[in-house]
């Protein structure tokens, strides 16, 4: 099954555009956690099971286990996730972009060796460095568009024929670069203008939305940019806003409140 | 000692701008060190035992590690280059770029995980994606600006106000981001005319130079755009041409063949 039926799917099934994001920082984790044998998947596994039913993706943050030595624990957390809660589609994010023969490696690491449904990816380089990607035809290719950080407008906002380059990605990415109907773009929830000139360029695509909570995009103004004509077509994620939520070994039950009223507040400004 | 000395340094003591990717590719690997139980590792020492003297850096591709799960025989080789051959600084290809506090993660990956002298980032997350490397003052950041792949084209030349991106970050970086003086620029040996337009933008900033070899790019044309003034300024690195130049038991003896033959071809087109 593609990725984006995959994901649709669980949009249904979930009723929830909410999309958590593991970024396991061990600096933050209650006491129990941290005196285990595997921290960052112990913690990963204690959200997941307090939040599957509220969410639409789960979006581990590479870089965390890379940092700790924890390939291993992200392999378990993403093997988790798919035998535990079946139909919840694995986003790895990594932004990874490199000439083809490199990301032709990429792609292994992030489909083969982790098991990923669908992956991050930056465009600075061009389509033979996406393509490597692309061509695993049931798996989600992800491209970095306009993202949620300050820095976003050094570059992304640039205008080249009087429009900015974020949207040229965009447009080369829904009209080039998807052949396989299997690339999504990033677009952060601070950008709301931004992110309504993205949807009328790019149709139904989905749009992985980082930004909300720790990042201060604001929910309502964000779905009514993003949302597709049927009241979808967005991944809205939080990271640090639920992981920690309570930093104490209340974290699961502080996590689950976050979250669900984040997906709460998201329905409520769906078109039904 | 800061990175542009220490690479410095090198430059002067081994006569040499050759730069040697280590992209170790399991399926091209003699049989002898495929028969053992560390073939990653046991390939690159192989390769940098045959070249060490020829050299003035060795840059590892993190991706050919994580697709084969070895991040330790990255770690390994790293610290088999700085233990053996010190003085020699080891560039990790990494291509890493996320908002700020991912970006602290990849920096602890890069530079206190595998302790790597210096990294490569991509731009197009803008600044705070960035600074979290520079922050570690002895270390070097190398920014992707024209890439030496097909596809670089399709965002890195699209023009602003009359100049193409690829010259933007090149201004951007030089005149903004470097102020700790460890920043350096990607720019491929296959587009010579783009080479001397940033040559001319960053002053004697050091350039990484992807693309002699394997992906065409002429040694002359690249050299006489690109050198500073004292016939410096340039990791020119070549990869599978070196490393694969034998497949067979020989494969040592060739790489050295071929690195010294590049080093030479190098040399005799330097301004002394």
């Amino acid at each position: 099954m593609s990725f984006i039926r995959t994901l649709s799917k669980r949009w249904e099934q979930s009723n929830s555009l909410l999309c958590v994001g593991l970024d396991p920082d061990t600096a933050r984790f209650p006491e129990s956690i941290a005196a285990t044998e595997n921290p960052l998947f112990e913690f990963n596994k204690a959200i997941v099971d307090a939040t599957h039913d509220l969410v639409c993706a789960y979006k581990p943050q590479i870089s965390y286990f890379a940092a700790e030595r924890a390939e291993d624990q992200l392999l378990q957390t993403i093997e988790y996730i798919h035998r535990e809660y079946p139909g919840i589609p694995v986003i790895l994010d990594a932004k990874r972009g490199d000439i083809g023969s490199t990301a032709s490696r990429y792609a292994v690491e992030a489909f083969e060796r982790y098991g990923a449904d669908a992956v991050t990816v930056n465009p600075y380089m061009g389509f033979d460095a996406i393509q490597p990607f692309t061509q695993y035809t049931d798996r989600g290719v992800i491209v970095l568009c306009r993202t949620s950080n300050a820095g976003a407008s050094d570059f992304q906002d640039l205008l080249i024929d009087g429009e900015p380059l974020y949207q040229h990605v965009a447009q080369k990415v829904s009209t080039e670069w998807n052949t396989h109907d299997n690339c999504l773009l990033v677009v952060g929830a601070t950008w709301p203008e931004q992110m309504a000139k993205v949807r009328s360029i790019v149709g139904d695509m989905p749009l992985l939305v980082p930004g909300v909570g720790a990042q201060g995009g604001d929910v309502k103004t964000m779905l009514e940019a993003g949302q597709t004509a049927n009241g979808s077509g967005l991944i809205v994620n939080s990271s640090r806003g639920v992981l920690y939520a309570s930093e104490g070994e209340d974290f699961q039950r502080a996590a689950r409140a976050v979250a669900m009223s984040l997906r709460d507040e998201i329905n409520s400004h769906r078109r039904s």
